[in-house]
């Protein structure tokens, strides 16, 4: 028995036989990819961190690729899938991990990484298509002194909707929470899959209902982004010779109110030995804290490590073409550095008791010697500072997997299980957000948008 | 027995015969006041909030004040008072509370309002005389996008210097914490009381030596200060049926990391009924929370409200000349407006548990209905959000005042007792900082600088 099953394969359905040639009929002028090695290609994304979601979701592919210039495109194609039952599933630049983009039951992939608009800006807003990549996104609204307020780990080569429809946060997120925060997304402007699909804006709270629904409800062809200041932020590496200290002088940082910061990473050696690009800076046998801290606040920064560490690293950040950001070592890009080089291992998404954050790290640490190895993230949640982690699990089987997952939940560390595909199996609680639910119902009645995600829908229609 | 006994009376030292006239010899042409009305009228600040400062402090004043141009002026006083012994109190604009800037001992009084220079500014920083006006301060960096993180109720017409002399936090702490906090105060330069005075950078933690240390630790001649962004903020009155629910909205609006806010206060009728100029917005019976939202937010904080509460004021904040800010009707304003009308009340300062906010202020409020008012202030201390307070006290004796305190302590709730004029009873600690007291050996050997005020302090000289 485990409280968290890893899900059961996708649903066994022979392949889906969709009247695709009436789909593109009716679509008209609207460009599309059929070259069936591009539209197989272009329906993964990054599950493959899981061999549990590699096993499941190796094969999966969309018949074609729709690639919208514009919402009126969105529209035509959401029409024709719902007038020939075809399933859609959206996706940005495929950079997702839980297979989010994968289209389970083929159908139409829906590219929106054309819609890139800056609609417009104002002091601490912006406005635009969902398919802007976050960089470009900064390099709009950075002239103006803002940039966005937290970003995954691929800021480099992801859109804006797509962090979006995959949740969560990332850089950024030890100062302003995760998206789920009130007031980290303003606005979503939809379109519905019905006979005549309508465009919806979504405001303040009730944006939530596309975040992190996969594009199970409704498909998000604009954003409105509250920003943060875009300081001028300094990468800097510190490293310890004991992981506790880390994870004390990280905590001390994460809770100084005072000190300007948008990242605190502290991993356990040897995860850092797989930082080829950084092996100088990165010793043999010590742990590390990754940080990006406003420029004004480093010397506060450095008064508060005194000489507990050392600083190995202090570079002013530049996540500019030609240049590697240190952030690209941190949250799910830690587990790729050393994917790249080792594919035995695996991670899992942890979130620590706020109130007994240190102690509780420790304890899983403790739990597992060498086989779960500490990469923790500093994040506010619910107003309070906490713990997320993506530690690296050295993998042997998918009962193993279940059992560290269960003795996390034991001790009461919360998983987001990343090694299954259902919005349900991957949240915290294990069920799929009531008000995203029943808005699905609203604007997705016949169950089209991104089948197989949401599993707990039972389209009435 | 109390736990935190209100001071005995200022030491009854005969009125002290000092050389003035030498140290006026010695300081050429730095300018000075003597007439003993205008000195006598400057050798006050708010203390009279206090039925009990007023009684200890009546009557005490300065024998000359003397108004330096420049730090070379501050350094001949110094030197002089050295020389012939004179005590030396430094002072902003005197709109403290605890007397701190009230000579105790008489001789020089340093009024550093002409240190007014702004040195330099980048972004996120700048570099300013200790007397310039926070108003004008905020002045100078708004047109680059920034503004002080936080700064008291007294805004419009106190001084940098005396902020940090004084301490604390105020309107911003909801977001940065208190002075206190690492990073809130980058440096501060200090000239020390000697024979031949010496000014001294002090940087990151040790400018703490400085906070709250009513310029005993030095005359404190420049400061570098952390900057925030300038968000366009909107003042805005929310009322409420139950003052509970007020509480929990506030509390909500607090942990809200998503909603940028610098002001969240709220206030139980009869409170605002002394409100005059905002009578309308705040109607008969009602509880209130003021607050300060970034434009970007207020969408955000709206949804949250729900109808919960009801929007009765709603204003772009101006506080230029001419205009009335919402937060001088906030943290000890608050008090300052019910005084205006009515002088029988007085007021404590609270730091409520973080753990169990909203339980301890509703625990206070029962034990003393209608005796102890609350007005609390959501504030960041030591990383967690929790709640001060300066609630407004019906004040019948002494005693009861002591007696007050001590059941508060008694709940957990720490008293920063504002009816103190030392440093150590007005601490929550009721102890001089360690730091401070060793400091001030090595800058002040003879004790000169605002003698009394830390009282544990014993000249070695």
């Amino acid at each position: 028995m485990t409280a968290s099953p890893v899900t059961a394969p996708a649903r066994s359905v022979p392949p889906a036989r969709y009247d695709i040639d009436a789909v593109l009929r009716d679509i008209g002028d609207v460009p599309v990819i059929t070259d069936p090695q591009s539209v197989r290609r272009r329906s993964r994304d990054y599950f493959w961190y899981s061999p549990v979601l590699n096993a499941q979701l190796h094969g999966k592919s969309a018949d074609i690729i729709a690639v919208p210039r514009d919402e009126a495109d969105v529209m035509r194609v959401a029409a024709a899938c719902w007038k020939h039952r075809v399933p859609l599933t959206a996706r940005g630049a495929g950079t997702g991990n839980y297979g989010q983009a994968v289209p389970l039951e083929g159908g139409v992939l829906l590219d929106l990484t054309d819609l890139t608009a800056v609609e417009w800006q104002k002091p601490g807003v912006v406005r635009c298509g969902a398919g802007l990549k976050m960089n470009d996104l900064d390099a709009a609204t950075r002239p103006n002194g803002f940039e966005l307020r937290m970003h995954p780990s691929t800021k480099r080569t992801a859109t804006i909707g797509g962090f979006v429809a995959g949740g969560s946060g990332g850089v950024g997120s030890v100062t302003y929470g995760g998206l789920r925060e009130p007031g980290n997304i303003l606005a979503a402007r939809v379109v519905t899959l019905e006979e005549k699909p309508r465009a919806i804006e979504l405001r303040a709270d009730a944006a939530q209902k596309v975040n992190r629904a996969y594009g199970t409800t409704g498909i998000i062809t604009a954003l409105e982004m509250p920003l943060g200041t875009a300081w001028p932020w300094i990468d800097v590496i510190v490293t310890f010779d004991d992981f506790v200290d880390a994870m004390n002088f990280g905590y001390e940082i994460a809770l100084a109110d005072g000190i300007t910061k948008k990242l605190i990473t502290p991993m356990i050696w040897p995860i850092p030995q797989h930082f080829t690009a950084l092996r100088k800076q990165c010793p043999e046998g010590k742990h590390v804290v990754f940080c990006m801290i406003a420029e004004p606040s480093l010397e506060s920064f450095k008064a508060i490590l005194g000489r507990r560490g050392t600083i190995t690293f202090e570079q002013a950040h530049d996540d500019s073409a030609g240049h590697e950001p240190l952030y690209e070592y941190t949250w799910n890009h830690t587990t790729l550095q050393w994917l790249k080089q080792d594919r035995t291992i695996t991670y899992l998404q942890c979130l620590f008791p706020h109130d007994r954050v240190i102690a509780s790290v420790v304890e899983m640490w403790k739990l597992f010697p060498d086989e779960v190895l500490p990469h923790t993230e500093f994040i506010r949640f619910g107003g309070k500072m906490t713990c997320s982690a993506l530690p690296i699990v050295r993998y042997t089987t998918t009962e193993r997997l279940n059992e560290i997952i269960a003795l996390h939940e034991q001790h009461g560390v919360m998983i987001a299980n990343p090694h299954v595909y259902t919005l349900e199996d991957g949240s915290r609680h294990k069920r799929a957000d009531a008000d995203q639910l029943g808005f699905k119902h609203d604007v997705d009645p016949r169950g089209l948008l991104n089948p197989g995600k949401m599993r707990t829908f039972v389209s009435k229609a």
